[in-house]
């Protein structure tokens, strides 16, 4: 059922999705800045269900792509975010009529909320990943056969260019170059398909999911009850491990945030390794979670998700895990998105149902 | 007057566009092929002179953008050359009616060629430079105003982009990152105008001049004349120096060629400094020419020019020196194309026509 997206819901939304986004996806207060700015200017924004989407419906994904690390001091502006979408609508002749998540985490899932206000577009409650990854090309449309190009982008001074490129690799690989070169984050539009093809190939009520989680850790804390077993519970996840952070390697390269983080904790050391997005998490070498699988890192009392960019030594933080969509697990999806295609040298981690959720494993 | 490049002509072209590449724009019997196979599967090529393109014309340039040291090992196919032309047309939903060649040097001369057999169009006998210049936005017809935007992109695998930036500088800026993505080497197409734009813009009979300096060379060699000298001749330029490579650098950095080589000779030592063309000529320290001024080096006894990535050590050479066209010594075209833009602290020296062709100063 359709929904609406009011300014009161956006710090819900932001927190839900900086959880979701596993570490990746920016800070998400300066996405939801931008998307209680559009919908101050435009008015609200209607959600639809993919059930909701007519079939012959002209869906495109709105993102913003580069290392969230530059997003920080750099606040994209409105222009930036619709830019894309209008190249796309006149490159086809016909408009747009759906915006659609990349991906649901952290900036990436407030700012297509901004667009769809400042374009007056539905925005469908469904993602291409279920949480966030470090490329373009990882997004479940492309294992449907759907293409990135045309993939147009903008930056905040007015340069605007289109990608048509032979893979969906292609198109990150030209589009990851000039992102760098303009300012390290540029906006993007892309992944043209019909509302048929969207509902077939998008991961479903994620937004709702994103809203929910961020609900559930705001609500916890009012009742007093742990909001990091609450969050684990609604995400149908487990707790991995808590302690402190020890240590933090972090370096901007190509375009990308790269680096491990060390935590101490009652059950050893555990490392967690991330480009955008945590990617492994190892507890004194032992592999407990890996991508695709969510590995998400929360403040120990608050709950409050910490980006892989705001790791800082001394902090007290739990590091959960949840599964991710069936469809990522599959081995051409695994070669996309598990651990090797990152240069880890591990087989994909498959996410442990048996453990108790809350449970501490090691 | 307009005339025709038939296969027969295109080495005697190949050779001039080398000497007026001043060191840069690849190997120019690599745009020599691919100019006669198009010539071979299309027919000839009809060149018409500035003053007879149409006002109405809508006259685009064709150019190999990217590190000539690379292009020698990747040869690009005529489906890549006429790729960004269709695009263009296609963009501006008229067609393209003339090609333009963006610089005189090199494969750069050859390309359009082949672009215009290919597209069954004709070709402006005049260029954007009256030599080559290792950066897209380095033309004339900046200068005028004219925006490089959009441009047209493709590499050989079937990658495509358009890109439309705030700047000529801004396009260089997002094309170069895209072509070192793309292996070093990718077809352009952009500087879209009006043929009256062209007329004013362009430099005026700059293939007849390639071919002209290029059959002055082979004739000078049947007659036994000295080609160097008679290359100066026709150049209206001046022997700088003569002596043996001792000594070359390069490194193909950022997707340019940047070197300096030394060559001892009589009158001391000779230093050039080059980023894909050459830039600088010192003798002993004492700087002889500088850009926008055209500084060529050619085998001592054939005359045959010698671009930056054949410099060797041993070879006997003699450098010589033009002048640029005089648009490029106003002040807004020093800033551009100046010593001081590429990094180099001089003044831009004038090239002085009071010493006589031939003339060995120093």
């Amino acid at each position: 059922m359709s929904w609406t997206i009011t300014e009161e819901l956006i710090p819900a939304l932001a927190r839900g999705a900086a959880v979701l986004g596993t570490g990746g996806g920016g800070d998400p207060y300066i996405g939801a800045l931008l998307a209680g700015q559009a919908l101050q200017q435009y008015g609200n924004v209607e959600v639809v269900t993919l059930d909701e989407v007519p079939d012959d419906a002209v869906v495109v994904t709105v993102a913003m792509m580069g290392a969230p690390t530059v997003m920080v001091e750099k606040l994209p502006g409105l222009d930036e975010v619709v830019t894309p979408v209008k190249e796309l609508s006149e490159h086809y002749g016909k408009p747009v009529t759906h915006i659609a998540l990349a991906e649901v985490g952290g900036v990436n899932s407030t700012i297509p909320i901004a667009a769809a206000a400042a374009l007056g577009l539905p925005l469908i409650d469904g993602d291409g990943m279920g949480r966030a990854f470090p490329e373009l090309q990882m997004i479940l449309p492309t294992l449907y056969g759907v293409e990135a190009s045309p993939l147009a982008y903008a930056d905040e001074k007015g340069n605007v260019g289109v990608i048509r490129a032979i893979s969906n690799h292609w198109v990150e690989r030209i589009a990851r170059v000039a992102a760098v070169e303009m300012g390290c984050s540029i906006m993007i539009s892309g992944f043209h398909m019909s509302g048929r093809t969207a509902g077939e190939s998008l991961v479903k009520d994620s937004l709702s999911m994103c809203l929910r989680v961020g609900r559930e850790i705001s609500n916890a804390r009012e009742q007093k009850i742990d909001p990091v077993e609450k969050t684990v519970t609604v995400l149908g996840g487990r707790l991995l491990f808590e302690g402190k952070v020890t240590d933090v390697e972090r370096a901007t390269t190509t375009g990308f945030a790269r680096g491990r983080a060390s935590i101490d904790g009652a059950a050893g050391t555990m490392t967690l390794q991330f480009q955008n997005e945590h990617l492994v998490a190892q507890i004194d070498g032992d592999t407990v979670a890996t991508t695709p699988d969510l590995i998400m890192v929360l403040d120990h009392e608050n709950g409050e998700p910490i980006t892989t960019e705001g790791l800082r030594y001394g902090q007290r933080v739990r590091v959960i895990a949840a599964p991710a969509d069936e469809r990522w697990h599959a081995p051409e999806a695994i070669e996309m998105v598990g651990p090797r295609y990152f240069g880890y040298d591990l087989e994909p981690h498959r996410f442990d149902g048996s453990v108790r959720p809350g449970q501490v494993i090691a």
